[in-house]
């Protein structure tokens, strides 16, 4: 159990030394765009070179990979959590000239332990009087921001290297089944990019006063991305704690994080987060606002709401969850539920509306958030506060109706310009949950999905970043835009650190195999790449290609710990006699000097080749 | 590293504490059958009793769920690994009549070292001439045998309690889609199993020599079972280890084995373990054939083959695979794949027909294969000797030609009367894992459908029984009978205790949510159990219920060890001043006090029912 500490993280030492420096076996390098600020974060893993089998060795390129390590992972970053990460999108913001400073609030606006303040302080900024300052509106308006140019450079490195690949002769990928989505065949282009922000079918959340972050894209029709959800909670774990999470999570791959902190410090553990994020940081504002209610749901009022969202939105907070579609009415539907209300912001709105007998707040105010989170560019991701918590009670009348709400609520957002994506459940089974997505696509006019896993079964505690993976590979293929991970710690605990890790990383697994599915162009080039050098007993490419490096060379030195058998033409589960890749190398060998010409024997029918083959065989 | 030793397993002691006992939170019953010696095991769950509003207590029923540990969770069970498991069908299988007692082999078979031979000796039996003793023979000669009054009763405990919970009030479950399987809705009966045999979409493994075995089936119209793979290599592991994992592996859910040993001592070893398994063992007969060989694949021969084929099913292996699908012509259509051929069975094969120009000889004995195997009730699992082993390969020529040929095999098979099933893949990206089931039902008469995950990316070593069960649950959804698990060495190394555990826990996961969506009769009642328990804060239950009881409870008491915390209704996520589920709780009372029923709710449509509430509350 990690005691509730005050330690407060300040400098790098106090990142783990796993934590920081090159992710094994790669190294980071920068794609540049269009002007020399804009430098898009790349890890490249370097291959060692395929024997032939006439001894001499054929270079393999190296393969570049999507990154979300931000700068701990380079080695000539400084870090320092106490100053936070340079702000390398205020000239991008400055330069558009829409937003002016404010004040900064009374006692910064804090309200929690002085001692555990992030000391450096920047004026927040919000939108001129009048202006609209989205990555939608500017999108509407036929603008291509760096932003946009940023996140088409980020999506578009597999479809390069395919086709590179292509070009050396590589066999195509498979083509994939997109359910109707537009993925663009040839990649991704800064045009392709506004076009989707414009249509709100994408969003790229980044708050005005989040100038740290690498923007990010989450859409249908880009690269599927995880988010990883952070925070203490009154019971455990420091500042330090969750900082060192966040760092953590995005080394692994989380493409944002969400900081669920609950308890006293919750601004104060939320800047220290935002300022050495290279992340979008999304929150759920009606936690802080509880806290301020002092824990009583009734006691919430739209008036202190909205002071915690324009508190949120000047610090930076790039997306936030606003369980605004809970309505009075949908409430009895859950009654009846084997699990009632399982969102924590579900049941605090449906606690208020019952115990005032009026309309959620969030709802009725909803223009005007509207209006504060067009100021600042804060993405709504509009809450399933009614999601089911059981496989018993996936895809009944609360949840839906809930998700028809949330499709009226996307639509007038959109009418203010403000990016949106809708949030998914949750546990349903299998079979129910492309209805989920259609149902969203339909009603919420395909703004991104975002879904909870979700869990295809309730009995596995323990494992239920398993049970989730296997809903959210499912539900990234049919559509989701972004997927929530859950970690084993999944109702039993608060997870810990190799928690995060175990989560990101089957969720990263889970990503991966819907970009597959889906044919996100180039995306097949990774596992390529994987299985030549699986092939070729490349034994250290393998570990350096593999999500998690260190892990996978660890499982293979537990057997096999000599460093000769890096280089082994063999592995322990069959031993060096008994090889069936061996074999089948011998195979290919024998089959090439026997002119048994594969060539041939994909040109024509299996009956006719078959023939053709006996005899040319039986000839000898 | 296990450094490969000759300690034998003699008596429980050998077996670590925590493999044998009930499992943590439950103990074992029997269900007794129309004959006091058919006694089906079946774990029980105790449910503590739910408080209600008005304070009294409501008891909740015991969950009964499928048992595969054998006796081994059973306290008033002897266990003496070197004499064997009791032979429970012995009589049933003497009572049938059709089989006689064959001599004991020379020197017993064995060929390894004398101190390793498994002391107790039991005659083997095979048919009388002109008998055929295969559970398929008798399902078409209208009989019901034990064994599938056994399975009956084992595969029926789900939906008998899921009418026990209707008659209490409970909500119905959710039907499921089973893409054209024929689901008993009404529960399983001794006649539906004896005609699912006959037509061959279900197998009872059970080999007239493995009487310890309590009988299972295999079939898309039953559950979705699991197979864990053992077995020593070359490089590590000694006959102790092997036996120890599957008293393991059996206790967390596999349904059956498969012994994949290599090396020396290969008979000794698959002895030890047929005489203390409690569920079908598998294997791959070439593998022994190959040692026997000298490692050489070219010096292997059919005769060779038939002397091996017939001592295993002498010493009761229930089900065998053989790649008899990889024909001549087939192996050209490998060499341009990424990864070659990845299986060790198809790999020896192709290189024998290369190194002879002939046909494979499986292939061309098969019908004598087939009368060997009818003798002593060997089940086939036709082996996919040309699975892809990697995304690039999947669904490739290679594979469906074999999987053509598959069928072709299967159909003699059942000429002979003998059960089959047949193997998949592999490596496959979701969205064409469906072409698989589908070419696999069309062209193999719907013989029940055995498969390696699949792997579902490529990217992921260290996580591969994540990766493959996101495929399982897919593929156990669209119809696959049973699932071969993958554990997280899958391509670094050899699977170790925990690793063999956490590839069950992981396809338990993953066959279940496929049970969940095929909408098995009354599979549901587990995931309500569960929930209930989860929303009521009955923690106990909770751990007990979950596949995992002990890692359950010990990740809920990395944060909350105290032993009072089991009754507290918060938990470490939210701490106890903010909590959803008891808002929920909070909310449903309040629902109630106030006359919000839920019932009205229910019965009107959505407008009505929001106008009627808001004007109720309005009233207030």
């Amino acid at each position: 159990m990690t005691a509730p500490s005050s330690a407060l993280p300040t400098g790098r030492t106090l990142l783990p030394a796993d934590s920081t420096g090159p992710i094994e076996g790669s190294h980071k390098v920068y794609v540049v765009g269009s002007r020399p600020d804009l430098r898009v974060p790349v890890r490249e893993i370097p291959q060692a070179a395929t024997r032939q089998p006439d001894g001499t060795l054929r270079p393999n390129q190296p393969l570049r990979v999507y990154d979300t390590s931000g700068p701990y992972s380079d080695p000539d970053a400084v870090i320092d959590l106490s100053r936070g990460l340079p702000p390398l999108r205020l000239a991008w913001i400055l330069g558009r000239g829409d937003t002016e400073e404010q004040p900064l609030p009374d006692g910064n606006g804090h309200r929690g332990d002085a001692a555990l303040r992030f000391p450096a302080q920047r004026r927040p900024r919000r939108a001129r009087a009048g202006r609209c300052v989205t990555q939608m509106h500017y999108a509407r308006a036929g603008v291509i921001t760096p932003e946009m140019e940023f996140v088409a450079l980020r999506e578009n490195i597999y479809a390069d290297q395919a086709r590179e690949a292509a070009a050396r002769g590589a066999a195509p990928q498979h083509p994939g089944e997109s359910f109707g989505a537009a993925l663009p065949p040839a990649g991704i282009t800064p045009e392709f990019v506004r076009a989707e922000v414009a249509r709100g079918r994408a969003i790229i959340p980044c708050n005005v006063n989040h100038p740290e972050l690498e923007p990010m894209i989450i859409g249908r029709n880009f690269l599927v991305k995880i988010n990883a959800n952070i925070g203490n909670s009154a019971i455990v774990s420091s500042i330090a704690d969750e900082v060192g999470k966040m760092v953590w999570a995005t080394r692994w791959g989380a493409d944002t994080v969400m900081d669920l902190s609950t308890g006293r410090n919750i601004r104060e553990t939320r800047e220290w987060i935002l300022r050495n994020s290279p992340v979008p940081v999304g929150t759920v504002p009606i936690y802080e606002a509880l806290e301020r209610a002092g824990g009583r749901p009734e006691d919430l009022s739209w008036e202190l709401f909205r002071e915690v969202l324009i508190e949120q939105a000047e610090q930076g907070v790039d997306y936030v969850t606003l369980h605004a579609g809970v309505l009075l009415r949908y409430i009895p539907l859950t009654a009846r539920r084997v699990t009632g209300i399982v969102s924590r912001g579900g049941s605090i709105m449906a606690r208020w509306c019952l115990a005032h007998h009026r309309e959620n707040f969030l709802y009725e105010h909803w223009r005007e958030i509207c209006e504060i989170a067009a100021a600042y560019d804060v993405a709504f991701s509009i809450g399933d506060g009614l999601r089911p918590g059981s496989i018993a009670d996936a895809n009944d009348e609360a949840q839906f109706a809930e998700l028809r709400t949330q499709g009226e609520l996307t639509r007038i957002a959109w009418d203010h310009g403000v990016q949106v994506m809708n949030e998914g459940p949750g546990h349903i089974p299998l079979h129910l949950i492309r209805e989920n997505m259609e149902k969203q696509l339909e009603w919420c006019g395909e703004a991104p999905f975002y879904t909870l896993g979700p869990l295809t079964t309730d009995i596995a505690p323990g494992y239920d970043h398993i049970t989730s993976a296997i809903g959210a590979a499912l539900i990234g293929w049919y559509g989701t835009a972004m997927l929530c991970y859950v970690t084993p710690k999944e109702h039993l605990g608060l997870p810990r650190r190799e928690d995060v890790k175990a989560g990101v990383i089957a969720y990263k697994a889970a990503a991966h195999a819907a970009d597959l599915a889906k044919g996100f162009p180039g995306v097949q080039v990774w596992d390529d790449a994987m299985s030549a050098a699986r092939y070729e007993f490349r034994w250290r490419d393998q570990f350096n290609l593999s999500l998690d490096p260190p892990t996978a060379q660890a499982f293979h030195d537990e057997t096999l710990p000599q460093e000769g058998m890096k280089e082994a033409h063999f592995c322990s589960m069959c031993g060096p006699k008994f090889c069936s890749m061996k074999i089948t190398e011998e195979v290919r060998q024998y089959a090439a000097e026997h002119g048994y010409d594969e060539a041939e024997a994909l040109e024509r029918g299996l009956r006719e080749r078959s023939e053709a083959f006996l005899k040319a065989a039986g000839g000898k």
